[in-house]
């Protein structure tokens, strides 16, 4: 048997040493553990962003992964850490909806309450359970594999909906959800949210910023330059892009800005 | 046996080859070695903040682990690598104070000048000695164990103390220590460093900037997003954070910014 | 045997879930293999940023080191994936010259096209060749070690040259090729380059920006805090500095500047 594999998304930066000490908790726990990083740049606080980030990546990843998600502006609270199993993956973090694209994706998943104090340091910090509750649960998790144990099963758990493209007259209306590190916005238009006209090939217009976008392209290199475009990127949402240039900074757009995509 | 691990602090960053060509060099000496980054976003040329990085991580990981420091803006000079031997962990470095707060946790320390070249990359460097000096160490220590073996005991290592609070009139006074990705203001004062009223729960206030708190709070969301407020971190010392904000813009401070405290 | 390593350079960052899928890619398909990032932080878009990163770590990794490097520009076109044996490691990466340090550093090479798409994920997207081509080739590379399988070898692969410094008048005129996170200026002076008068320890004028620079250093302590010297780095080349300081921001000098050496 390989050994277990423990990824990790935080909004905690990798700047001081508290990943570090994290993973520190999981070795000591488990030192057969493999760790990867997802993603520790997720936007301080923002469980939006978090969300996406482990549904954009978790299923590339083998059956029996451990998915430890730490996004957690209520810690300290009585917000519940939970432990949720999935198809083929587990995930461990605190329950305000930052799994939410998860059981989105999922067929069926079981969630528990994490309720069983022994597995967490002791004692347990006020503002810092990624270390104290959340990495020793994932530890434990990946020598027992025994999920009962954690606590009992709960259905009231929070989840969100990914903000939906919606009519406006005879336009569609939605939003950037993120920026990525080349500037290209991505919007939360999947295909089916187009009008009808251009998911078959038609003429549109996207407006976003105060620019007007006509093109939509198969690959970055189509573009030139100077004029942003549409294109359908990998994680199938509809981004704005510049080819080798940074659409954010062309259209002064940044997350959270109004799309509108109208047929011509 | 489980893999021998190998922990990695440094003021590199992460933008270049520098971290990975370390890495190699581990590897190419002990491929068994499991690595795991702590913080290479230590300032650059700064041993305090290396030292408080390293200081706050390393007892959360198994013992045996081996800790590699590298904050060195000495480098090239005479300052002497070190091979330290704690209570359950090792440490290389350089000797320049940055294993300052390990001493201070440490029962007791075997401290090393490491003079047994043959382990160094050859030709040494003068400006990476990270990668021809510290790293093949932590290499082939993960392989040997055989601390004699790198040079004598010394017992005239470069140590330093934390700076801390000290009465001034009717307060005390401290300093910022270090800023986190959420705008979190790590001060130096621990509990104990705090005037006998306020630790007993009176009330008190805090200068800092040009600002004013009388909150102490036991965690984060209980706090507004308007209001700063003291709480007591997970590192062991009193933070000045807003809720959900950033108190380092909110209150235009920095590191390094005085802070005073005084009982009401 | 040890676990296949598999080095990861990209200008991908950091700050989302781009890195971590490709990695699941990688895991999924090899669980024993033992990832390591050499540096995410290359230029958006710059290949040769990405040359000289991999160009510089490669050969401190152990023998059957597979890197995988992933400048991508041209993602979606038809520039080819390709899969190169080395002297001693393998190299996965698109064909557009990002591997010329490698190509000019090794005795030999045997470059292949990668044409058995049945190792891709599929479908393949037209944005993210990283995750859906380059890792998996990488991670059936590390499992199966046949090269052959992937397609044939082909001989007019896209490779550059450095820009190498050159005569101007009695000066010699290069460039700053890339600034460090402590703002070293890293120019394309490999000691050869330097006027004859400048390598055998004479004295020069070397002017960037609009700054003169007239010592040579050993290491960076022997430099003060107000004047830039010239040191020759650990990568080979010529680099000007301040010690304890920010030679790019005191010289308000960036990548890219020219930079002329004269015998005095």
């Amino acid at each position: 048997m390989s050994n277990p594999i423990i990824t990790l998304t935080t909004d905690y930066g990798t700047s001081d040493h508290v990943v570090g000490a994290m993973k520190g908790v999981i070795l000591k726990i488990n030192p057969e553990a493999t760790l990867v990083d997802i993603n520790h740049g997720v936007v301080p606080y923002d469980v939006l962003d978090g969300a996406l980030a482990i549904g954009a990546a978790y299923r590339y990843f083998p059956p029996r992964t451990i998915h430890l998600v730490v996004v957690d502006p209520g810690v300290g609270t009585p917000r519940r850490p939970i432990l949720v199993s999935g198809d083929l993956h587990f995930f461990v973090a605190p329950d305000n909806g930052v799994l939410s694209l998860v059981y989105e994706k999922e067929s069926s998943v079981s969630v528990r309450h994490v309720t069983s104090e022994h597995y967490f340091l002791n004692p347990v910090s006020h503002t810092f359970h990624g270390r104290d509750v959340f990495a020793p649960v994932a530890g434990w998790l990946s020598k027992t594999w025994q999920t009962p144990s954690f606590g009992e099963e709960i259905s009231d758990y929070v989840r969100f909906s990914l903000p939906k493209p919606k009519p406006a007259g005879a336009a569609v209306k939605g939003v950037v959800l993120r920026v990525d590190r080349f500037g290209n916005l991505m919007t939360n238009f999947a295909p089916e949210d187009l009008p009808p006209e251009v998911r078959t090939g038609g003429k549109f217009t996207l407006r976003v910023g105060n620019r007007e976008v006509r093109q939509l392209l198969q690959n970055y290199a189509q573009g030139n330059s100077a004029e942003p475009f549409a294109i359908l990127g990998s994680s199938g949402f509809l981004e704005i892009s510049v080819n080798r240039g940074d659409a954010a900074r062309a259209l002064e757009v940044q997350r959270g800005a109004e799309v509108t995509i109208e047929a011509a």
